[in-house]
């Protein structure tokens, strides 16, 4: 069984496993008491805090220890706005933010707050400037992730944070994707990461906020961790957490030059193996583990299936396969195609063996999805004649209302248009991604009596 | 070394490190993703959550796996008292509660909600009826402690429960000191336990709510533990947490008649091998492993010290001993003295050898720390004579104020008085106490230019 899906959790590293169970017997004890059982525990713990803040690149008073990277993020964001209330009630966050800033955010707003999205390019990159023209006098802070989580793609934290800087407006770095890689750059004012995404153990996470930020803690008071995580410290997980994290920072350079080749080699490689297929996310500015792509005329969940029976876990923003049967906001925000997504993301020390074993079994795995659906067959030509096209696909989920129209499209004269009836959500999202993938000409959306009308013109 | 405060935290039971080390390889991956790795992960989190529930007391989908008892108080409350908004915005809890139900309290009322403090008896015993009698047409949720975490009183949770459910008000029970004993009984609606107090891991609370109960989880969306515990699963630790609650049960019944024998030789010996010695909590409706006492004319941390110095962890409710300077909100609802207080709660397996020593290095440590300070001798005689007297103890820190009463109550005539000035917040707790276990009369309290003045009359 190969594990590509590192970005979602990283297997436990040997390091974060031997330092748990040393700290096991020594760190269970209440770390405010004066006993010696209690020094005991202190002392793991201020040593843990001295040792990520070297690492995150902070004071280790700036420096707490939450349970999760999604609580440090939720802390930060509304320990900022609380202490910024005076300034305003303005939140910028990126369109590919991780869920837990999106749904920190709404919170925000369904409270009064007012939250501006900033959009990103068709690689998932936030555009030079963006986060400088989202800024108003009544910013109270902005959010911006080191790297995407579905795509990888490396956003522009220091340019945002020094269009901040400039303002007078705290920037919250999520570094849950990067931070096992290296620290943040630029001037950052507050940062939350995540320890099961470097090799931690679950149960970590960091949340840093610089000196001479206005912070209010949200929720009820609690003497730990400077009030900033309630409840009893974690210490045995926390000093595993930080000794993997100086373990694979020790390791960073050398093991993402080697996983850089690995998913370039995948980038390359996928188009030529696979009919159809679009590769997303910055080609260059990237994580180097991770890599994604989505295959034309796939269910996603299916697809998964088929990579698990093979031997490969892999995740996929696809809207087929999560249970809210919408698209991942990112794929969206990007404006690429969604369905048949799969993101690969390998943990350090993947074997380059396992990834060419991959790249074996991907191509039968996708045909034998297409082919229970359908699809249909990649060099379709072009057929002449026939009148205006309706292709009913109301009613059924995403992939099949791209795969009628694919079959519909040789139907189509050259300059005629095909109109697809469908009320999947993904296929707002899909069918122009299709378009551009094919060279037709999307025309737009009509409204419909159910769902929409998608009118596509045949150019080629 | 004797650890003998297993109600901050226990030691790490060996059924919890064998569980955690071997779902370290099982359960690390995200329980909601489809591939084998993710399939595992579920299979555990489902089975902890099976076995949980059936410990609880309750069904598997009520309850859910927080990083913290301390969480799981606060997200109940918050909960509960959001779920209910419409019904009012009145809040019931104990005087003795733990400080994370008092905090989450203080969050209610800074937004606009009120609160009624029930009071204790002096053993620290919610009285019969009193949250009968608190309950209100606006009540929206009442909170209660099985057992008290400082003295080891149990409370009429199932009289308090009933009470509620007549008015149709839910009932949290914070359950962190006795779950490890048992279920709680009663018709409880909501409860919330933590597993480092019964021997498993730190990072695991539980927080249980029973159907039909409106329940409006507190803070951003998050798909996880039904939305009511954000962040990433920390399975290992939650499966270390059953099987130890498993076990700690399986053992509970022999284990807590062994420590209460152990507790009641405490209970029994102290107070004829100290001198001034008050034991305090409900004699017989207690936990099986805490007894609590405090030493008149004694300084608690130094008493921590000295013990600690002995080989004997224990911890305080003194003013003197935390950070905070002022004694703990349990003895003073308790009304009884917080002057060198000691809580000892002992770990399940604690040999009898070790209590045996305890009582023998005891009357020495607090001889030492009695000796230091300068306090009377234990049978001060009764002098006659001299004129009223004032004893200035201003800027003197507890338990100096008592000390210095103590020394000059020998000169004051029986049916005179004597006033201390003293601005040590402590005083106005100890030295009533003082006065009900030396038979004086505490006649009251008078304003002072700087802190207060102390009257009492001599009575004999």
């Amino acid at each position: 069984m190969s594990y590509f899906d590192a970005a979602s959790a990283a297997p436990l590293h040997p390091v974060a496993r031997q330092a748990l169970a040393a700290s096991l017997d020594e760190g269970w004890a209440d770390p405010a008491r004066l006993y010696r059982e209690g020094r005991k525990a202190r002392m793991l713990l201020d040593a843990a805090r001295e040792t990520a803040a070297d690492l995150v690149g902070c004071r280790p008073d700036e420096l707490v220890f939450t349970s999760s990277g999604t609580r440090a993020v939720h802390t930060g964001v509304a320990g900022a706005l609380a202490g910024r209330r005076r300034v305003g009630r303005h939140l910028i966050v990126s369109a590919v933010e991780h869920s837990s800033v999106l749904h920190a955010a709404e919170v925000h707003e369904a409270d009064g707050g007012s939250v501006t999205q900033v959009a990103v390019d068709r690689t998932g990159a936030v555009p030079a400037g963006a986060y400088g023209a989202a800024l108003r006098p009544d910013t109270a802070l902005a959010c911006l992730q080191s790297a995407n989580h579905e795509v990888g793609t490396v956003q522009p934290v220091a340019e945002a944070a020094e269009a901040c800087r400039a303002a007078g407006v705290p920037l919250l770095v999520d570094a849950a994707q990067s931070l096992g890689w290296g620290p943040v750059e630029g001037g950052w004012s507050l940062l939350a990461a995540s320890a099961h995404k470097w090799g931690g153990p679950p149960g970590v996470g960091l949340l840093a906020v610089r000196k001479g930020v206005r912070f209010a803690a949200p929720g009820p008071a609690d003497e730990r961790e400077a009030g900033r995580a309630p409840g009893f410290e974690n210490i045995p997980a926390i000093v595993a957490a930080v000794a993997s994290l100086r373990a694979v920072r020790a390791e960073a350079d050398a093991e993402a030059a080697r996983l850089r080749e690995l998913t370039e080699l995948i980038r390359a490689r996928v188009p030529h193996l696979v009919p159809d297929v679009e590769v997303v996310g910055d080609p260059v500015r990237r994580l180097p583990g991770i890599v994604t792509f989505s295959c034309l005329y796939v269910d996603g969940e299916a697809l998964l299936h088929e990579l698990d029976r093979a031997g490969f876990s892999v995740s996929s923003g696809s809207s087929c396969t999560s249970s809210t049967l919408t698209p991942s906001h990112v794929l969206k925000a990007m404006g690429v195609l969604s369905e048949g997504n799969v993101r690969v993301s390998l943990p350090p020390g993947t074997a380059a063996r396992d990834v060419e074993r991959f790249l074996e079994v991907l191509p039968e795995a996708v045909a034998a999805v297409r082919a229970k659906l359908g699809a249909p067959a990649p060099a379709a030509g072009a057929a002449v004649g026939g009148p205006a096209l309706v292709v009913d696909a109301l009613g059924r989920r995403c992939p099949i209302p791209v795969i009628e129209l694919a079959k519909a499209i040789g139907d189509v004269p050259v300059g005629g248009t095909v109109r697809v009836l469908a009320d999947d959500e993904a296929a707002r999202l899909d069918i122009p991604a299709w378009c551009e993938m094919r060279g037709q000409k999307y025309v737009g959306e009509e409204p419909a009596d159910r769902g929409a009308a998608y009118v596509v013109r045949r150019t080629s």
